[in-house]
């Protein structure tokens, strides 16, 4: 019986598979496909709004240049994005004095 | 109400705090905490066998050397576990020739 945070990289990794299968290369999410990973699984980050996020995660981590994400760079966002909520977490918790 | 991929990324981060909480900075993981934490959390590894593989992440992972892990750390860690975990899912994919 997985843990919970095996099951949650077991996740990450499923989700990633979700949406780049879709169209093309299942290995890789494409930009459309990462638009709508985007939308519809991290739908927390209101960051959203901004028309240009997309081109700008594609730009900042397609380290390969190839316009496509592979897993790797794809874990590189949702770590980033894991440090970021954790960098927040933190600054509750000592706001709180807890 | 949190997608899969969010609720994933939080249980990284409550796990963190539910073994970096239990003794002196509980901002950072001690030998001890990373020790119960892999033997607890992460029982599909079985390299768990190593008596050194405690002492091993920690000399591979603390960046800044004060016998400590903190959450960026850890995150790394769990980074590379993920990506040996694709890594294998990927192999089994194209062996199956799927």
């Amino acid at each position: 019986m997985p843990t919970q945070l095996e099951t949650a990289m077991d996740t990450i990794i499923r989700t990633f598979y979700r949406y780049s299968s879709k169209e093309g290369d299942r290995f890789k999410l494409s930009k459309g496909e990462l638009k709508l990973l985007l939308q519809q699984e991290l739908t927390e980050f209101s960051c959203q709004k901004d028309p240009q996020l997309v081109d700008k995660i594609m730009q900042d981590l397609d380290a390969n240049k190839d316009n496509k994400m592979d897993f790797n760079e794809f874990l590189v966002m949702v770590a980033a994005l894991t440090v970021a909520c954790n960098d927040y977490f933190v600054e509750q918790l000592k706001e709180k004095g807890k």
